[in-house]
């Protein structure tokens, strides 16, 4: 499935303009500022009036992070969370098991603040690594939340999770699945870091469907393949990375299994509040000042599209060309021959926008001009066709610029 | 085998101060100025006064250029070179059949100037990708190309070669084999590409050494994995690398095997001069102001440490931090954990220098001060323990500088 085009084409949903994690029924959030930043909100947190089915995906990082640890666990006891607790400017990453014991804490502390079970919570965590929570901050900040009420502060959420972004991330769409509306709203931050080792995408979803556990978890997964999974910004990924999903069931709908013929409605609402949360973070990468798009198609597999899209799209070089403005389609050739994958180079055809810069592995004649205008703007799409099957991918990233050496070259502290 | 330790610790070579690639017995060398390039050398070559036994590695990039084709042919008639043809500012790459109708036209150029078989004449090309060769230029400057003669010109040669480098790179040796002296000579080129698309790494060597043709490729081969391999500037693999030994015999050796006992005195003398060469090349890599060597020991194959180096050492945030002086472990950490390979976080140890930062997955509280004041070095050596076996590799690059993105974003003409 590409839900990506059949969305485009079909638009089974409709964009909730001012939506947020907290416009599915049953979601409340907020956010305020304990003291581990200076003077930004830097705690934050969702809570649901019942317990939600819930999943998540995380790092690949052989490095997790204490707090992906007990949200794990707080998932796998019966595939439920009701609450979310987040903290950024401390990553609790990497230390040992006073970490794992801080992660413990602020379950256990936001499970009674807030009445909850505390196998019900999900902790995380996004900011510096090696350097243990300043837990009484965090304690004393978790005191102060008040979660019960239906005043709507997804937008000091979105603020506490941030590192260095230098805007908030949301999404909400709606669908109609079965004459229930069904509302998903998400929340994200990309990878800034002003702050070294800040490096880390979070990814917060909510939504009011009535739908099976192991459905959601599957929708996750494969929508997560085509979105989050397919940015890159430097090709570092953190030990801190996570998505979470959440479903209230508070719309009411008949009980959704993933053999329902209307299950590909709701995995196609998720992707797009996935897809606009993830290209929101490439978009905001480090120092970035243009979206690049590259989508591959033609291959055998999806696997191989996906890995030449992102290899070109992570490739140093591609990325300082587009940065540069400069239409140097000898990189991107380069890049999908040293992607891996077979292919054969006298079949590959490639255009910047609409202007074809090779064809059958020949450079094309183009204009220059013609290129440097349409590299002049903010969104840069290119595709390639391999021409050797009719799978496809799409991968998203951003330009590599002088600021991105600036932000990431300046001392920790 | 590590045979950079083994060097090291037995120093089976003496190294030749002034030596080059003229230094082994039968070669010459020269360079000049045909008019690809505006000002400086852009043709080079190297003569044997005898047919000598050769051997190559090429990219493994699928977009091979077409002087690549022409050597593999070459070499493949009957593994023998008298003569490499060079040229700079033009890859001859992604050039269709004309381009390697150019390629071919340059070999018999070349043979016929010098009296040499077309089939004992290797082509190499680097420069911009995409633009057909000035072959007139070529073929006027290679009718001026005079091989017969003592003259040493290497100096010439390793100038003709460059594209952006910011100085010429060479190294020579010597081993005893059997009371013989042989001598082992290079001349290299980096990937700087002031006009983008030149990113190729040239590696030219000579010997006198006599030895069999599949010997002298296992030698090359093993060689070529511990060194060339284990560089990297920014993660893009040129359509054009190729790494080429020619062994004169004219050190009138008894005919070395791969079973002789002292055969490995002479994969120990080409292995210093390909580390050397290597070494030059990540050093003088596109903006950087220093050269990071990361060590990784305890795994349990050498492809698991060589992976984890060069992971670690092309992590744009691990150069980015060492470019700033940063001693941010965390981002080593992170590189390894998403290198792929197996292992158990709570082992690792890393030092920046002699400064231990972590042990056994752990923070290990160091000075700031200290660490600082190392990187302020333009050597940075990382040393990562895995703790699961035995086996080791090394890998080397260079730090992530505004100069890097000043370059590549700069425009093509």
């Amino acid at each position: 499935m590409n839900a990506n085009l059949t969305v485009k084409e079909m638009k089974t949903w409709v964009r909730v303009v001012g939506g947020s994690v907290c416009s599915p029924k049953g979601f409340t959030a907020g956010g305020l500022h304990c003291g581990i930043k200076r003077k930004r909100r830097d705690l934050g947190w969702i809570y649901c009036n019942v317990p939600a089915n819930s999943t998540a995906v995380y790092t690949t990082n052989l490095f997790q992070a204490a707090p992906l640890k007990v949200t794990q666990e707080s998932i796998g006891s019966n595939g439920k969370l009701q609450g979310i607790i987040v903290n950024s400017g401390n990553a609790n990453s990497i230390t040992g098991d006073e970490g794992l014991q801080n992660a413990y804490m602020m379950r256990k502390s936001f499970a009674n603040q807030t009445g909850l079970e505390e196998e019900d919570v999900a902790v995380v965590s996004t900011g510096v690594i090696g350097e243990q929570l300043p837990i009484k901050k965090l304690l004393n900040g978790i005191d102060q939340v008040i979660c019960i009420g239906d005043n709507n502060n997804a937008a000091e959420f979105e603020e506490a999770i941030l590192t260095t972004d230098t805007f908030t991330k949301n999404e909400c769409v709606q669908i109609k699945i079965k004459d229930k509306v069904i509302t998903i709203g998400g929340a994200a931050k990309g990878s800034g870091m002003i702050h070294p080792n800040m490096a880390t995408m979070l990814g917060f979803i909510t939504t009011d469907v009535h739908i099976e556990q192991k459905a959601l978890e599957k929708a996750l997964k494969s929508v997560t393949t085509q979105t989050f999974n397919m940015i890159t910004v430097d090709g570092d990924t953190s030990t801190n990375d996570m998505v979470i999903v959440m479903a209230s069931g508070l719309a009411h709908n008949e009980l959704l299994h993933e053999d329902d013929p209307d299950y590909h409605l709701f995995v196609e609402g998720l992707q797009e509040v996935s897809l606009s949360l993830a290209k929101q973070i490439a978009r905001d990468g480090e120092g970035a000042t243009k979206l690049i798009e590259v989508t591959v198609e033609g291959t055998l597999t999806e696997q191989d599209a996906q890995r030449i899209s992102k290899t070109i799209v992570g490739s140093s070089l591609v990325k300082t060309a587009i940065f540069g403005e400069d239409a140097n389609w000898g990189r991107i050739v380069s890049a999908i021959g040293y992607s891996g994958i077979a292919l054969d180079p006298d079949l590959i055809s490639v255009s910047i926008g609409s202007i074809k810069v090779v064809e059958k592995g020949l450079p094309y004649g183009f204009s220059e001009e013609e290129a440097k205008n349409y590299l002049s703007n903010e969104e840069i799409q290119i595709s390639v066709q391999i021409g050797v099957g009719n799978e496809k991918a799409t991968a998203w990233g951003c330009d590599l610029s002088y600021d991105y050496v600036r932000i990431n070259a300046s001392y920790r502290t």
